[in-house]
């Protein structure tokens, strides 16, 4: 069976045993598969993001352990996955084979859980086979297309976003950065129901993105700044969603946000950042960090989606099989080409 | 009539002109006046103080404009005080002669609102005589001693940063820093009947009150780490209180807390700071910076003092006349010796 691997900083394809489903595992035949900006960010930044999830390992309350994985053995990846179920699992048998299933990247085994994300031992959806966890599975209803369901992850972290935000009538969003996680942030807004969603990007195609997943007003911030624009048309108790995970962006945010504003952190910055606490205690603004989404969180976005609340076609903008998953990272780099390039294997 | 003023530096005592009440305006007798953290910093650090100002005037939803001030001029200050009514205000007559009063540090003149802290024209509390606002002010009850008094404000900036923290049933509390802030954070929690506060500082004298404020474990972290001390005997969910204000505490502190860990910073840090976004992300942290108080907290507060609710003498730990100010200011770089010395003029 075939699968591409992380292998020495360089994605390649390898041929590997296939996987044998154990107790409550089951076996699913890949459909599709979302690259994730943090797969990017891994292949270049792997050795440091170890480092720091190290820093924290064994700490009390850490929530979840951070994985153990050597850079110098094959990294399988792909949490991004929509599946068909090859073989239900022997115990229950709820999904039974030919079901179109998709799931939270989590690997429940007799030996521990283990994230679906990066692993030297557990086979992600850049893969032709997996295995997937019976309890966790979610069957894709509607007859929805499994490349949409595919996005079920990457939208599931703009809903918890918006939910950590805990937004209430007459709030206003800011969204900055309208890669994958802004434009994920943007569509859980307009579900929402927040009326003024100004969203800031460089990139003219991510902005026209933006407006047609639900921004009311976008700004490209080397013609205007992004605050600038809020203050000019936003409506509403300002929140900030930080989408870009650069560092400076929070400092930017403390020095420009009215006074009150919260700022969510779901962009996922790796490297030190400088603040000016005094920015944000003068105006006494509120950063909530976040990460991830909840199982609640990942069904509802399923049901959005299948239900076509959430439209994701847009999005979608490539499509590789196995051997296109090293062309298909390079190319994630324009950001002007694309948003979410599928693998399907 | 005599006066503490800022000048080039130094702290010397000046001869001004009696202050005249304008429409509105009561004229008041100093009583006490505590020597605030902030007083010592803008003192050394005033030009960067200002200058952080001046990058947020003018922007839209600020709050409050910061103050222009001349460092080459007398700047007045000391913005804890209370006072004896000399002269009620022409129009309402609301105080009597001879009232014990205080109020917030804010003086509303026709000309606008000016904060009573650092200022080139408005008198502060490091005053023999200075002028208040009728609207503003509050009268001691219970014949509280004005010396006591005068510790309404440092204590309600420790209510203000409690309430921001919405505290729950269940949530406990790490108080990083016993200087004053810290004090009035420890009070504040007690009197919400938060069980389990622990507070860590490396001076024994500050542990010492500490602990007869409302801590119920204190750490010395030259000795064990502040968070170790929390896991060891903290009860309930995390809120942790920034109370130091030098840069690397809130990087400590993402990198140590829980997840879902509250951080309340209330330690004014002036500088730029570094942190590592990564272990807020991970662990789902939320920063509220939060600086100030409202009203109703100064009112409450106040009110706390004077039923003994919280008793504040011992914080006081030194009186001067304004011919002691300079060595006051002096003094508090001791912090086992010190926690707030008020000014009697």
């Amino acid at each position: 069976m075939r699968t591409a691997v992380l292998s020495e900083g360089q994605i390649v394809v390898r041929d590997v045993p296939e996987p044998e489903p154990g107790f409550g595992e089951v076996l699913v035949q890949v459909q599709a598969c979302g690259i994730c900006g943090s797969d990017l960010h891994f292949v270049k930044h792997g050795a440091r993001m170890l480092e720091l999830g190290e820093q924290m390992r064994g700490m009390p309350n850490l929530g979840a352990e951070p994985p153990k994985i050597d850079l110098s053995r094959d990294v399988f990846m792909g949490h991004e996955f929509s599946a068909e179920v090859l073989e239900a699992d022997k115990d229950t048998q709820t999904f039974a084979p030919g079901t179109i299933v998709t799931s939270v990247p989590i690997l429940m085994s007799m030996s521990g859980i283990e994230p679906i994300v990066y692993s030297n031992t557990t086979l992600g959806g850049y893969a032709e086979r997996m295995l997937l966890s019976a309890p966790l599975l979610l069957e894709v209803p509607n007859g929805l297309d499994p490349r949409h369901a595919a996005l079920t992850e990457p939208m599931a972290v703009g809903l918890h976003a918006v939910n950590k935000a805990h937004i209430t009538q007459g709030d206003g969003a800011l969204v900055l950065g309208c890669g994958p996680v802004g434009i994920a942030v943007i569509a859980a807004l307009k579900l929402q129901g927040v009326e003024s969603i100004v969203a800031a990007d460089f990139s003219p195609g991510r902005r026209a993105l933006a407006a047609r997943m639900g921004a009311t007003e976008v700004v490209d911030p080397a013609v205007e700044g992004s605050f600038d624009a809020w203050y000019r048309v936003g409506q509403g108790n300002l929140v900030v969603f930080e989408a870009i995970g650069v560092p400076g962006i929070i400092d930017g945010a403390l020095r420009d946000a009215p006074a009150g504003a919260r700022i969510v952190v779901v962009g996922v910055c790796m490297e030190p950042d400088s603040i000016t606490p005094f920015f944000g205690i003068s105006k006494e603004l509120n950063v909530q960090f976040c990460f991830g989404y909840d199982p609640m969180e990942f069904a509802d976005t399923l049901q959005s989606i299948a239900e076509g609340a959430i439209d994701v076609s847009p999005l979608i903008t490539g499509e590789v099989d196995l051997d296109g998953v090293a062309g298909a990272f390079d190319e994630l780099s324009d950001p002007e080409r694309h948003c979410k390039i599928l693998v399907t294997p």
